[in-house]
C-alpha cells in the first residue's frame, strides 16, 4: 500500500451460494484480489439478510440455510480498489448475480509482515 | 437507492438475545428495515464484545455464550438512513436494552438485482 | 464518549492463533480496551483471508482451518481511539505478527446503557 495515497475500504456484499463457472464466486473474487497484488482481504459470513430481492436469507429455515452472505473486505490505496471495483462488478454480472459494492475512505494506522516472513 | 443522493452506511449493534415483544431484537430490525423499503441489509454475530455495561460476553464460558453480539449492516442514502435510525433508536428503547448505532458516509459502486429477480 | 468530539472506528485484524505471553492477542486486546476505558468493542471471526504474507487462509483445507482471521472493531472519539492505536501497536510487535489496524470517521447515533446496568 502507498501510504501517501488516500487508502479506503472495498465491501463486496455477495451470496455464499453464488457461482462463476461453477465455482463459489466469494472465493473467486478473494483469488483475483491476491492476483491483482491488493494488500490483503478478510471474508465474513453473515446470519441473516435481504437485498435487491427483498427475500430475507435466515439460518433459521432449513430450506434457506445454505444461502447466507458473505462480505469481503479489501483495504489499500481508494485509487488501487476503485480500478478493482471494475473487474469484480465485470465478475458479478458473469455471475448473473446482484450484490452490493461500497468504498469508504480511512486511514491505516498499521500495516506490517508478520515475524515469521519477514526477509 | 437514489443515486444521486449521499450514500452511507447505519451499523447497530445489539445482543443477540435482546427481545422485543418476546422476539428477537435484531430479526425485528430485519423485517422493520424491510417494511420501510430500506435498499437492504446484512447481520453478522460476533464472538466477543463488550459494551456500555463493561461485562465482557465470550464464547468461552457457557454461561454467557447465548449473548453474543450481532451487527446490522444497512445501505442507503443518508437521508433515509438518519430517518430509520430514529425508528431503531425507539425499538432500542421499548425493548429496553442499550446498543449502539453509528452512520458513516460512503460511495455505492455496484447495487444490482441478480438475474433471477430481473423482470 | 464524548458526544462534543469526533467519533470513530478503529478496526484492528489479527489471526485468531496469534499470541502474546502465550496468550490470545485478540482477547488480550479486548481485556487492554476494557481496562483503558474504550466505550466498547465487538469482535469477528472471518471465513477467509490473506494479508501481507499473502498465503491464503480458509476452512476448507484442515491444516488451515485453525488461523481464521479476527476483526476487533472499537467504536469511541478520534481522539482516544488514536492513542489506544499506539499500545495496539506495541502489542502487535510484542507478539511479532503483522495485521491491520485502520480508523475511519463516523457519528455516532446511539449510545446507551441497557435497562438492567442503569443507575
Ligand atoms: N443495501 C444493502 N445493505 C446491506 N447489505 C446489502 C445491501 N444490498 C445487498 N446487501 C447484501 O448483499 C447480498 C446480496 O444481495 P442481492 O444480490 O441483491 O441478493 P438477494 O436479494 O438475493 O439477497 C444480500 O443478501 C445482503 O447480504
Ligand atoms: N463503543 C463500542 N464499540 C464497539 N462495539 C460496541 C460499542 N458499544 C457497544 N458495542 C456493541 O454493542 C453490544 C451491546 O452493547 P450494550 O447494550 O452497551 O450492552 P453490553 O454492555 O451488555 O454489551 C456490545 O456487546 C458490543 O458488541
Ligand atoms: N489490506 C487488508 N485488507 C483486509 N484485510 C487485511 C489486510 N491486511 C491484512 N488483513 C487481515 O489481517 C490478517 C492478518 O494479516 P497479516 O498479519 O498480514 O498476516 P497473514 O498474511 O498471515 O494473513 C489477514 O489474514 C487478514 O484477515
Amino acid at each position: 500500500m502507498k501510504i501517501e495515497s488516500q487508502a479506503g475500504i472495498l465491501k463486496i456484499y455477495v451470496g455464499e451460494s453464488d457461482k462463476i463457472h461453477g465455482r463459489p464466486l466469494f472465493e473467486e473474487i478473494v483469488f483475483e484480489a491476491r492476483k491483482t497484488g491488493m494488500a490483503g482481504t478478510t471474508v465474513f459470513k453473515g446470519i441473516m439478510s435481504f437485498g435487491a430481492s427483498h427475500s430475507v436469507h435466515t439460518m433459521k429455515i432449513f430450506a434457506l440455510s445454505s444461502d447466507m452472505p458473505v462480505a469481503i473486505e479489501i483495504v489499500d490505496s481508494v485509487e488501487k480498489l476503485t480500478n478493482f471495483a471494475v473487474r469484480i462488478n465485470e465478475m458479478m454480472d458473469e455471475s448473473q448475480k446482484g450484490g452490493l459494492i461500497t468504498l469508504q475512505k480511512l486511514d491505516v494506522l498499521r500495516y506490517e509482515v508478520g515475524q515469521k516472513y519477514r526477509k
